[in-house]
């Protein structure tokens, strides 16, 4: 019994880690080899994709593959999660992400740890943040209660790929994710200074995901049961 | 029963809001990150082709996943839709449109609305434009005669990426989302005195499609019938 | 009978024929916005790959979406296909490749039918196109002697999408687009005088792919029968 | 009984084959097309990506489609494999890879073996070469003891692509490859004395992928067998 608690939360690390070092390492891979940051978040863009796509589908039946606070929040209000495993999940996910970013960074030759100097200060970018995460949770949240969680391996990496280039934020779109970030100093790094307000974002974006889903879930069902 | 007409009409409104937050959002994005407009254009494809897959996918049951006035004309003259609700998609469509380039311009700082000065004017645009719409309806036609219409959600983002590329318009083939993208001035905008041509090759383009379709459609049943 | 051979003369007329406008209108647009060769040869071929998976998806119940007369070949030699049907199935993919390549160069505003001085001679190049055809028809054979024909809309794309980049010769492998692409003086274009060599060399690479594909599936079915 | 055999290791050889020369192939033509290395490593990684999903769909029911003495090593001390069919897949998967090589060369009007003079010594660089193996085996092993081995035409290549940006080392992941790799001084190319040290990661990277696997498949198995 505890021994499958531990197994879930330890998938929240490894995922979480993954897709972190995915970020971050391709991240310095794309600024290295190019001096076009088109091409950069070309590169940066695609591996997260992919990697974002192969670690959900492998995780899904092991921890949900949430990787992210915000989802786990939703989760938990929504009782998927109880209070306690979604409080270790949080823990995974951030201490995950900051292994991640500094296996990230070693594999490139740097400092494991740093401190980005990369100020994402503008209302714009909190716009992103918002669209993003809310398009995050409205389609996981709608999947899953369509009962096709199994389609959530290229629905969301799609959505990440998509607002990776439509949101100006580049789309942290999760808290886990944005507090690794922190500690690169390169391409995919944020100041420290820029994290609560992108992470508030997100909480904000997820609450209107779900609401928003929410609704057209429930419209939805009536349409089935009137057989309009 | 009128909750049902109110969540298919949000669903086309949000669904294309987002769509062409999308388009213009990424369109900023390759161009604020590349001076080579090769990449600009690479970024704002692959982000339109995932996100409109996305959309597809998860509109599909609620609102048929049109987003597109073009499309929507041709299934109420397939009498798949009551000119009622045609007419409202129309509108959902265009304040969708309309909606999501404010909401790409915001994201990027930019005012949120603009009136575009990139004109598009050129005989080839036209024929690009009769060519991605004729596609795209055919694509639509062909496949929703067949009874396969869960394949549009990969299917019509292929065929609209391909186009992105192929055609010299870069794959309008949609009036609701030619009429919003004269509210930015970027990329992806489209000055005001180019629209009304485009939107006539749009509709032309829709049904020379919706012909070729249907003469293909016909012809292979007759196959099945008379076992060939 | 007679109006059924009609549409899949007309399905392959069809279908080669905005494979090759997309082939000649991407090329185009990709040296039109990039100074960078790699990058037009993205835009040429993800275009490429995407209108070449939504083709044969297309076509495949109507025509059998060769598109191609060196797997009409094979084909016919297999005696999947009657004679008569293959001759005529090669005028089609020719007419239909000149007619794309004329769409592709009127779309962008250039004379419908130009002679290409993109001489491509070089034994490598050669080298290239019988490996690029022999894996197309080793692909082909393999999946529909395995009742999977259903899968060639994913694989003859990818097969094509890794050899645009990885032979030397962009992976022409097909005589009829070869042909076409005679008539526009752009990036995708081929001289007359290479022409011949090239389709030499496709002819020869499809009967190696033809040879090697036969070889694994008689194996492959005698294990089936033993099972070892 | 042995013509089995000789197919299944026929198997290995072509495919390995053709993947070390859409390896060769393709890093030759983005460097011989761009300046960007960026845009270099797009299309080497785009072209490997497509190939590599083609040939392990189409050899998995022919030899298993390991192409990697690393996969197979694993394989054979999980005895799906036994010791002499795994001795002679080495020898397939190497010179196949040569061969490779070899075929990616002339095709591009090189000589066909040649020394790369590609220094690859870092730390960083190994520890990418175990971070990239480790995931290929934990995806294998998981994926195959599901019982859903068929899926892995997706999951490896994604995975791959997503490596070959967020590794530091491009994600050889392969010591057959890596040895191939030795016989071309172009962008894909690895010099001599970077081999050793690099198949040694590798083999450690499979070891810590097999080890996470069994931990992760194991307590999965219990917890269905709780039913938690």
């Amino acid at each position: 019994m505890r021994s499958q608690t531990t197994v879930k939360i330890l998938g929240e690390f490894l995922g979480t880690a993954v897709l972190v070092a995915t970020v971050v390492g391709s991240g310095i891979m794309g600024t290295t080899l190019s001096s076009d940051l088109g091409v950069a978040l070309l590169i940066n863009t695609i591996s997260t994709v992919l990697a974002l796509g192969v670690l959900i589908f492998l995780f899904l039946p092991i921890s949900g593959a949430q990787f992210n606070p915000a989802v786990t929040m939703i989760m938990a209000l929504r009782k998927d999660l109880s209070p306690q495993l979604a409080s270790a999940y949080f823990f995974a996910q951030i201490f995950g992400g900051i292994s991640g970013a500094a296996l990230g960074n070693i594999m490139f030759g740097e400092a494991a740890l740093q401190i980005s100097q990369n100020a994402r200060d503008s209302f714009g970018l909190l716009v992103g943040e918002v669209v993003a995460t809310a398009g995050l949770i409205f389609i996981i949240v709608l999947t899953v209660m369509r009962g096709q969680a199994e389609k959530l391996s290229i629905l969301v990496p799609a959505w990440i790929g998509a607002a990776y280039f439509f949101t100006s934020s580049t789309s942290f779109a999760n808290p886990a994710v944005t507090i690794a970030r922190m500690f690169t100093d390169s391409f995919s790094g944020i100041s420290p200074s820029s994290v609560l307000p992108f992470v508030v974002a997100q909480l904000l974006g997820a609450l209107v995901g779900w609401v928003i889903a929410t609704y057209f879930i429930t419209l939805n069902t009536q349409k089935e049961t009137h057989n309009v």
